[in-house]
């Protein structure tokens, strides 16, 4: 589709695979299927297959693996779940894919210091299956049961983000495998620290392209006494968003806040069997004591009365709450499965709250005159939100049309003084929106990653163009 | 003291002056006592006073100047309240100081998003009286009035840090002239983005070695319906840390949690005109509704006295808050008041929260030996912690015992998992402290560093040594 159709890359040389498998043994792959299963995340980009797989257990063996790769020019593409949507992972120019799923090691918990240093294979889902017992949790959580490594390093988000931040604010510190083999760590775990550049943000959302990160240190949070989620639909769309925008500027902690528009609440009825009715919805989910959660809960049932909101369905179990996020959290899921053999395609524009309404408003409009079913759900709180092309892959004007009405989407963003990725990253599919956006700070991003990364062999072809040191000498 | 001395700087060529005097006017001095005031911010590193100042009062301005002293490779050096503490803006290379206090326009303040833009030289504290009316406030806060282009600059905190973030935490975008004269913004208004490498946090705490930041657009916050102010003397420095370790952990959102040792109380109460019972002493803030406040209050209150607290000593009217808080921000001057003509030196570790009632003990047993003043004042929440080396600057042998009361202590919070400086930055003082800190991870700084500012033009000579591309052909 929209990648960059690179040439052959030469074929990985002998002594390269050599020095490979004495650092790896056995978990080090050449097999066609294992390639092509490396080929691409979830999204609508076609796969591009790297040339070899390893799995690392730890990080020496990471530091020995970068260092032969980068001796011998070739490109390595780091590789979490597999989960991502742009086009993160796809190995345009070849070379060794690191699949980091073996490092699953959780590390250290640190109760009292409320943080924890996991390997970057463990995935969110199983870190919270560890914490529970502790009465700690880490809260980010994008739909997919991605690593945390991936998380970072496409700076993921998610339904929490609204009160709990991002993987940008929630990482303390990494410790990377730099493009020349060296281990560092980017920080301490202090809380806070004015020592020097903030590496850690440097590579959260740098997709590969700086280092490999192998293990994150996190913030945690105690789970919360008293957790309330609801259901509430409305009459408009209009009146969700200015349910959000205002219960916000009131300094009510919403620890979650998403709205499914019709559309989607069909796909997930038909997907997680839930009955909810077919309307612009807002999930809603109150973190606190018993008596903050109910005062939040007051507050936003009147404002919710104000502006054409319906019956509160409340979630008051825990088993409830739990089948109501996941009927959330599968809605990329339950999007796909309204055509059988779809593809799906999610958009992911974010914007200033106060423009949030009209430029979904604007956007369905557009979307309207779409023949390709677009479900739609928002982490609103934040300005942003997901359409969801659900695309027949044999059918390639399906894929012109999506391209079409996401470009006016992101263009009408931009012009709002939003950004063209509020979660997914650049990846391959954003390159031309990043200079759109940011001009000639795009610049200093090639500036910064050839210094770090001299010969572009990090996950070459993603975040942007021209940048071409690397020269296959394979 | 610990400055590196450098050679006298070759006088800076007519040319230079006679471009400078053109873009800026009357807005450039050549003044030998204005040149003075540029030499040093408020700490106790020695002045080295810049060969020339401007006052800027456009981004243009800055971009025009910039390029001009880039094609003479004379050194830049940004300049705000000129209140940083560790040599952050000493021309150690003589060259230009852009004093931004000129630049101090409210850009825009937009409700509905909580967020505004304001031109670098906008002090905090202009920028919470404009905001006054509006129901809104910034909450970043170090002691100093400091100028919020400084403030990002050197990654700045303060008190509310625990519940707020620091700068790191809330600058959405800044537009910021690169070391060429170039103008860039590093983000959009978006509450979240994904788009490319974090321009914003490598440009927050990079103390003008990377650009010149002129507008930074922050996050802002609704005033709480209920501010709530108390202090509570306690038996031990040990009970006051557990006080707030444990009401971390229960997730009591404290807005602000200072701890003052008896020594600083002592100094307070004889700057401000307080009586303070001479203790250590937590004061504490609680921002909320009002029965999310009584709520935070009661659990403290329950902690605190489990854990030796005394009496909460409660400032209920405005004012009275405001007093207090003006007592804690003046800690650092009240310290210094101790004696007559003394210089502060304040030092600035943070450690994870689980070690700091240790780190604090044993800290205290080695200034218990010293003979000079040190009042100790915490940031408790975040695990940082200033003690105050308040020296007779005509005694040069306090320094060095100062120094070395210092490096033990920096030392052991290292040790500890912690930072050589949670808030103010490397400058001139902490060079090698940060190599202590994170070793290889510095040459990833350099490589950034050389990578945008190739000439090191920017504020060179501060954060790290061994850049040196700078070859003054003024």
């Amino acid at each position: 589709m929209t990648n960059q159709q690179i040439g052959q890359p030469p074929a990985l040389s002998e002594m390269l695979v050599a020095g490979l498998a004495a650092i790896l043994g056995d978990r080090l792959s050449l097999n066609p299927t294992v390639l092509e299963q490396h080929g691409k995340g979830e999204a609508y980009h076609a796969a591009q297959t790297p040339q070899a797989v390893v799995f690392p257990n730890s990080t020496d063996e990471v530091a020995q693996a970068v260092a032969l790769c980068a001796a011998h020019r070739v490109p390595i593409v780091p590789f979490g779940a597999g989960t991502s949507l742009e086009g993160n992972v796809q190995a345009v120019r070849g070379g060794v894919c690191f699949d980091m799923t073996g490092m699953n090691r959780i590390v250290a918990v640190n109760d009292a210091d409320l943080d924890c240093t996991v390997e970057a294979g463990v995935t969110r889902e199983d870190l919270n299956l560890f914490l529970r017992d502790k009465g700690l949790f880490f809260p980010i959580d994008p739909g997919a049961n991605a690593t945390l490594g991936g998380m970072a390093s496409t700076r993921a988000s998610g339904t929490n983000a609204v009160h709990y931040g991002t993987m940008r604010d929630n990482v303390l510190a990494l410790k990377v495998v730099t493009a020349d083999g060296r281990v560092i760590m980017t920080s301490t775990r202090a809380r806070k620290s004015a020592a020097g550049y903030d590496l850690t943000r440097l590579f959260v959302g740098a997709e590969g392209t700086l280092g490999i990160i192998t293990e994150v240190t996190l913030k945690l949070y105690g789970i919360p006494e008293t957790v309330s989620a609801a259901v509430c639909p409305f009459d408009s769309l209009e009146g969700a968003v200015d349910t959000v925008v205002q219960a916000i500027q009131l300094g009510v902690p919403l620890a979650r806040v998403e709205l499914l528009d019709d559309v989607q609440i069909d796909a997930v009825n038909r997907w997680a069997g839930t009955d909810l009715a077919i309307r612009n919805t807002l999930f809603f989910e109150f973190h606190g004591s018993e008596g903050h959660v109910a005062e939040q809960i007051a507050t936003v049932r009147a404002i919710s009365g104000d502006n054409g909101g319906g019956d509160f369905q409340w979630a008051s179990s825990t088993e409830e709450r739990n089948r109501l996020w996941k009927a959330r959290h599968q809605a990329y899921y339950a999007a796909i499965a309204l055509r059988p053999g779809a593809t799906g395609w999610s958009t992911d524009v974010c914007v200033p709250i106060s423009r949030l309404a009209e430029c979904i408003t604007e956007t369905r409009a557009d979307l309207a005159r779409s023949s390709i079913p677009t479900p739609m759900l928002g982490h609103v709180g934040d300005g942003n939100f997901h359409v969801i092309f659900v695309i027949d892959p044999t059918r390639p004007e399906e894929y012109a049309e999506a391209k079409a009405l996401n470009a006016a989407m992101v263009a009408r963003a931009l012009a709002m003084g939003g950004t063209c990725t509020g979660e997914h990253g650049i990846g391959l599919g954003k390159i031309d929106w990043l200079e759109a956006e940011l001009g000639e700070a795009v610049d200093l991003m090639k500036a910064v990653k050839m210094a770090l990364d001299p010969q572009n062999i990090m996950n070459p072809g993603k975040i942007f163009r021209g940048v071409e040191a690397l020269s296959a000498s394979a």
